[in-house]
């Protein structure tokens, strides 16, 4: 479930997560944006909508996509691992230029999809810039290591976070959703200092982070993206606390992004919003200009 | 309500703020810490109850602290301004060797007791070297800028927290208390960004820093002590955010301490819990060993 390789002449295509609760009435910022990443009138627009159990949520996505001006937009009506192998769906990934994961379980999601041809096409098309967006559950397993489940309102304990394998669009990031609203920094926290590598992205509702080809991540949206990098942590006692003890985590870098603001998820340094870099240096997939 | 000035031959006495909901029944590790700063057998508490509008507060804690063995206890019957400047109540707190507030209403213990002989005379003690204690609301009273009340399960934003001048003990910090358990990391982000020189405490339930002479903090309880650090901002929006707008903080800096861990208020570094240097370092208040 790691990325698929790059080949030289492309770009990786935007990774999308989204914290759930999106705008999908009025200024529909996220899914705007979305829709031009994946060509407005030329796009070819498949929506999964697994994750969720309710028939209407593959439809009221092609009704969102549509007004705001995709070309074109589909779902797949994929409820089983079988469904995930039939030929006509992986063809129609093949041809598209963007991929929307809905809200809903990501257990489910990871459960039905992974290891699939549906999954595998998902990770090779993103690979060859085909942006792939995702709320909510559709956020979590976007990434290598998911956040399956835990607890709100904790403090950071280990136990307090279930981690799962995701589908594996990038290994940079774990990624967490309804961020704010659900009060899940103790988990993230958890999470990112179980092993240091993972950067936490914890994503308010309302609220995506565009992570661009060159892994640096925009803000868009009415909330905010915290950063949890504990790459710097002096002490942790993750590894020897007691059940139920309080863990202590020294040294752990914090950022707050709101709209606007910028964060390269390689050298982990966090950037503000800078008006002539704002979203125009957003791109079409085919647009390399971006390098 | 500055501090009061310390003079050359005494040591600032412990400022213990607790995050409230402390076990007063089982091991009582807390009151018992303060009980042993205060004297133990040779100790003379004064109880403050007055944020409490229940009349068996004074009262329950006379019997915490005399189980613990402190060898006085008594609470101040405080409830009117007029209280506050009773000469036997100066009196009481003149010989005291500790000196408690508890919970209740951080805006009545600062609307009764604010520029009274009372808080005057409990500012001199302290820095004559009198440990004072203070779970929840009287946590919150303790440092020169007070959190009076904001919102929960907030993202940073300018308004969710609302501030009043505290007590004064300390002007290095800004406490906020049931920090993990109300989720009000938001809100104490916010009033560290207010003005970075201020260090945010987020007290946990059952857990208190104990402030030391040398401005180095020590866990003592069951949670964590979260540090919020602004002072390496990077960026911050908070002048120029519009109303309601997420706000952006890059740079913040976060150690969650668990019992036992240290912070140094003066260089803003943490310390892991080091077994040598464990609680026996804290000392009776005429003791003047830590120089």
């Amino acid at each position: 479930m790691c990325p698929a390789p790059i080949s030289e002449n492309a770009d990786r295509g935007y990774i999308i997560p989204i914290g759930g609760g999106e705008d999908r009435v009025k200024e529909m910022q996220i899914h705007r944006k979305f829709v031009e990443l994946s060509g407005s009138e030329d796009a070819d627009i498949i929506v999964i909508p697994t994750a969720s159990m309710l028939e209407e949520t593959g439809p009221d996505y092609n009704r969102i996509f549509s007004e705001l001006g995709a070309g074109r937009v589909e779902f797949l009506p994929i409820s089983t691992r079988a469904d995930c192998n039939n030929p006509r769906f992986v063809e129609m990934l093949d041809r598209a230029t963007g991929i929307f994961m809905t809200g809903g379980n990501q257990l489910r999601l990871s459960a039905i999809l992974g290891g699939t041809l549906v999954a595998q096409k998902i990770r090779r098309r993103n690979a060859a810039g085909v942006p792939v967006a995702g709320t909510s559950a559709g956020a979590s397993v976007m990434s290598e290591h998911m956040v399956a489940g835990g607890s709100s309102n904790s403090a950071p304990a280990e136990g307090n976070i279930t981690l799962a394998p995701g589908m594996g669009l990038t290994n940079a990031v774990i990624i967490d959703q309804h961020f704010t609203q659900r009060n899940r920094l103790g988990r993230l926290l958890t999470a990112s200092s179980y092993n240091p590598f993972l950067i936490g992205l914890g994503i308010d509702e309302d609220t995506a982070a565009f992570i661009g080809p060159d892994n640096v991540l925009e803000v868009v949206g009415s909330g905010t993206v915290t950063v949890v990098d504990a790459s710097h942590l002096t002490h942790s006692s993750m590894w020897d606390a007691r059940e139920g003890e309080a863990l202590s985590l020294l040294g752990l870098r914090l950022d707050v992004l709101g709209e606007g603001c910028r964060y390269d998820l390689t050298e982990r340094v966090a950037y503000p919003p800078d008006e002539h870099m704002a979203f125009c240096t957003l791109v079409a997939p085919n647009d390399t200009s971006l390098g």
